[in-house]
């Protein structure tokens, strides 16, 4: 580990504005690719652009494929075409499978035409998959054998190359289909002319190219290995995936999850230029706006009373937010037990009883507890009264939409993580203030 | 990989309305560590207890290890005493670590003497380390030579036995100092006479015990090994860290940022006991009841001016709404960047002046929109300018606070994920509450 990236950061910037930035652009470069493209992520744009055409060419698109879309296209547009042409010399299926998305589509030709035959049927292949299956995101170096070899032609191959990562040899049939594995320290061990069919590990793991990317990539770092056959329909072996890829997939998940709770998506940049930053933005903003005028327009229904009660409107964000509050928790737990396997059928109905019960205790303590310090701070019982009922009924409601919503969501493949927020907000807007507005209207007039 | 868990979930909680476990529970315990721990994390409290009580005992702590501590807690306190002597038998540091802030101090002191004495050792020395170091998560069992070893002593070394995760070997000197590392690939192909040292590794990464937790296992995941030595302030090899420890303390921390945004930990259990539960999610409730109350407050400042123009109180959660949007945005972005260490002082300003710049942006066109509806609905060009400019105060404010709060809350030791968003939206609601109305009182009475 050379210096740490916020120093490195730093020193960027600082000598750009000094103007001699040769220095710190040679440290940089003896960074890993990662690094790299975490500090290029961290600088303005201009400055970002003027760093990456000091990187050295053969760095370039490993950089790239580690950088967020956002960051990575603005040094995509600000590369000419003549150095493309020379970037592209050694590129790999696997790379230009992680860029697809961000290259324009006369950079793909030029990109595509660059890869040897081999790498372009690999990139066919794993375009057939979408990028939530596992299929897209597997490599094809490993180390495979046929099912009848022995110790010693093990051996043989490892001796040749070993590709990063593998710590087993695949054993497949005559028609390519998977049949077993073999721990490579175990081939070690052993006497050449032991069949490798005597050492196979039991219970290997196997991944289906069709498999949900998250779920896959987590069963393999559960599973302890550096690596996972991936199969076909078929039991074709067709190529395997690493823990390095697994973490990056689990990664960026959590991220996705983290981000959109903020309606924003991962590959949103730190510096992307203003416009398309706001709009990026503006959708969400949007959305929200319209079920703040709806929840307005609920309130709107109330006028008369607010004009005669005005402590009323002075309440009302207390019977919004603690409706909002617990709602957000019961759905957070949620969303985490669906996105674990953990929210099923059977366990719906007890789940709801239990937040309904959680929900019903919390609802009538703080119920109790804002009924006393509204009817002390405006001096009426009533109004103490009205505010308890609207408390409890919005926070009970809350318990059962922060259950029902995520579930509903995710049966319409809508991710939860998403939009279950917003939504749950504007329900609990909306009974919090119909509830509160409704029981003044019916005892305080 | 045997069938998806929530068949499992499914047929175990039919089973037992069946009452007959007896045939699920098979299944289940033909299942890994962490199949069984999310298994058992999903059922309803008094199935967990029984479907626990009928795993095989040389699985159980090893299942309560990949278990969250909420829902673990509740099976720890259903185990008789003379179950616990039986179960630690063949209890490691490693496990015992990770069930410590679990387990009540006499079942510590009944595991920590099952212990021998190295393992003993092991475990005083992890907890030297607060779970924030990286020195408190090592392993020890690991592949090491003196630095005047050759590939000879390295085949006789393996051919003993390769710990897990093992993919490097690593090189001592005589004061126990790392030096070097060597690939056990590059061991299998060279002559036995070869001296170790002509095989290593260049820029082998090394973590430090003191090192963060995250940092030191995005950087193991990143690194492309399988492990990575472990070293103290004087260079002294302590151990390693392996991808799989890697994996589960990234997926760890992910979930604690998730959980945190709504105020809760990643240990909180689908099924914990109602009064527990509750008692875990008041707090939250609570603190969000003060802030809410603090808008109140300010709310009741202008009772006077909401009793003339009611209209402000119908219009009241729109401003609030938008300015908690648009700064819950700038937040979350923010928030990821201090993670990941891209944002620093360096490029605070720009960061800054473009937050500000989007904030701006959308506060112009949002206020606009919102003028016109505004306007329009309650016919009063005066209500339209008055909520623009409340709008437009309070989505550049939201931008600002976005900014500048996470960094003070990171500089302050305080986690931006969990007390940001509340934050955020008091300061958000108040000034948004206080623009609208103020400018209500100045323009519209």
């Amino acid at each position: 580990m050379a210096e740490p990236l916020p120093d490195l950061i730093e020193e960027l910037v600082s000598d750009a504005q000094n103007e001699d930035p040769a220095a710190v652009l040679t440290t940089l470069a003896s960074e890993d690719d990662v690094s790299i493209a975490t500090v290029l992520e961290s600088l303005p744009v201009e400055l970002r652009i003027s760093t990456w055409e000091g990187l050295p060419r053969d760095r370039k698109i490993d950089v790239l494929v580690e950088m967020r879309s956002d960051p990575r296209e603005i040094l995509i547009d600000a590369t000419p075409d003549t150095e493309w042409a020379l970037m592209f010399a050694d590129i790999e299926a696997e790379s230009l499978l992680e860029l697809m998305d961000s290259l324009p589509s006369r950079l793909m030709d030029l990109a595509f035409k660059a890869l040897d035959e081999q790498q372009q049927a690999f990139f066919r292949e794993a375009t057939q998959f979408t990028d939530s299956e596992i299929g897209h995101w597997i490599s094809h170096e490993q180390l495979a054998l046929p099912i009848n070899a022995k110790v010693r032609d093990a051996l043989r191959l490892i001796r040749r190359n070993v590709p990063s990562h593998s710590d087993t040899i695949f054993l497949t049939n005559r028609s390519g289909q998977f049949s077993a594995a073999v721990k490579l320290t175990k081939v070690f061990g052993a006497p050449e002319h032991v069949p490798l069919v005597e050492l196979t590990i039991e219970n290997m793991p196997v991944l289906k190219v069709t498999d949900d990317t998250t779920v896959a990539s987590l069963q393999l770092q559960r599973s302890g290995f550096a690596s996972l056959p991936v199969v076909d329909d078929n039991n074709k072996l067709m190529g395997r995936l690493d823990v390095t890829s697994a973490s990056e997939l689990v990664n960026e998940n959590y991220e996705r999850q983290v981000m959109a709770s903020a309606g924003m998506d991962e590959d949103e940049d730190l510096f992307s230029p203003v416009a398309k930053s706001a709009r990026n933005r503006a959708l969400w903003l949007g959305i929200n706006l319209l079920t703040a005028f709806l929840a307005s327009w609920f309130i709107g229904m109330f006028e008369g009373t607010l004009q005669q009660v005005v402590a009323l409107a002075v309440l009302m964000p207390v019977v919004a937010s603690m409706g909002g509050i617990a709602g957000s928790q019961t759905l957070t737990l949620i969303v985490r037990g669906l996105a674990l396997g953990q929210v099923t059928k059977a366990n719906f109905r007890a789940l709801m009883m239990k937040e309904l019960k959680v929900g019903g205790l919390n609802g009538v303590i703080w119920a109790i507890i804002i009924g006393i310090v509204a009817s002390v701070w405006f001096s009426s019982a009533a109004l103490g009264i009205v505010i308890c009922l609207a408390i409890l009924v919005n926070i009970v409601s809350a318990a059962l939409a922060g259950v029902f919503l995520p579930v509903l969501l995710d049966k319409l493949k809508i991710d939860p993580a998403l939009s279950g927020s917003v939504i749950l907000t504007t329900v609990t807007d909306i009974v919090g203030f119909v509830a509160f507005l409704g029981l003044g209207t019916l005892f305080l007039l």
